[in-house]
């Protein structure tokens, strides 16, 4: 039996692949939110198209958002650069560091939910390797749903109230990745890099990289994506 | 002396127009965000431009939001008519409403708060005649302000907190306006009608308009607008 349909965003990264995964598996008919917004690996939202149709999603919504709102960051800003091998992972906010990104994302996916009578949305945050992001902890997921529900007419007028799922915030990369694949999640269709080459393949030194490699090692399974050198 | 710079979300309409004037008026260099979002009353944008060079904003910034984010309302989609001479105003939620459209108005505003260093933000919402917008509530506002301060590197590094201003959110129509004239601002530069005609002229039969010439009526003043018939 469905539990009804599910709002997910989906970067077509690791992470949001995996709660993609999860949110099927608890039953969820799931409509897929991605973003294009300038960042330098738009290469992910190929990876976010061949997820969503390898889970058979009932909608998929790529969304344009302005280049303009977002600036002062290396995911955006070409003049400056992504740090490579960066001794700093999890220790400060990183210069990839979006300012409020995951406040816009989670509104659209709010406003969508609404649009669609759906009252779950699902974020792939992570707080344990979380390279350093407020917007990746759970006291920051906890007040956007407090905020949600009082934001919307269906909250209102009665017909129900949201919840923003989280699933994967306390994982580990590793479990993570044990728990996609155990949902017959293949990873080869995601992407993960933050500045990948011409042709799309990663880098294996920005953050991201390290993160994905290290969970992969520590899952002692095999990353599928071939690297650069 | 100034009293730094301050975000306001300028829609081009009476009460956003007002509450640029006022922040000006507290010593904010204001830097105002217009949103394109495939609104049916897009000549409100020429509004904005107006009064953002009226009131010698620092920046204004012009964001196109995807059409794509919203549906199901009025205001967005051709298909649903504007109703006009509605006796329902403030009593239910209107067609008109937006799904989580100050929800990602807002977002975006904290977003462009954090990138160049403002820690306040201004909406002109408005709670006494709302026409039924969960969203132009006080405890919206104050949950959302809540959620700012957990979403942002700005807030965790210790650079400053955020403030959601919503100064005419108790004022009645005729307040506003009132507060307005008193500041020196030009109503005739603002626009108001969710369906104006081809060449922008207020139609004065949508909620928008009724609440608009009431509130003139109620201040005293002459609204300086040219509507239909």
């Amino acid at each position: 039996m469905s539990a009804g349909k599910a709002v997910i965003l989906l970067s077509g990264g690791l992470d949001s692949a995996t709660i993609l995964a999860i949110a099927g598996d608890r039953g969820f008919d799931c409509c897929a939110l991605t973003f294009r917004y300038g960042q330098r690996h738009v290469v992910e939202i190929e990876s976010a198209r061949r997820v969503a149709a390898a889970f058979g999603v009932i909608e998929h919504r790529i969304i344009d958002i302005d280049p303009a709102a977002f600036s002062g960051s290396a995911l955006t800003d070409r003049g400056i650069d992504v740090p490579k091998d960066s001794p700093h992972i999890g220790s400060q906010i990183p210069v990839t560091y979006v300012p409020a990104r995951n406040t816009i994302f989670l509104a659209y996916a709010l406003a969508r939910a609404e649009a669609i009578g759906a009252f779950d949305i699902f974020i792939g945050v992570n707080a344990t390797d979380y390279s350093g992001y407020p917007d990746c902890r759970a006291e920051f997921i906890r007040s956007f749903q407090e905020m949600a529900n009082l934001a919307t007419a269906a909250v209102v007028e009665g017909r129900g109230r949201y919840t923003i799922h989280a699933p994967i915030i306390d994982m580990s990369k590793a479990q993570i990745i044990q728990i996609g694949t155990a949902l017959g999640l293949d990873y080869a269709l995601t992407h993960s890099c933050y500045d990948p080459d011409a042709d799309g393949s990663p880098c294996g030194h920005c953050d991201s990289c390290t993160l994905r490699l290290r969970g992969f090692a520590e899952a002692g399974l095999a990353d599928p994506l071939k690297y650069l050198e």
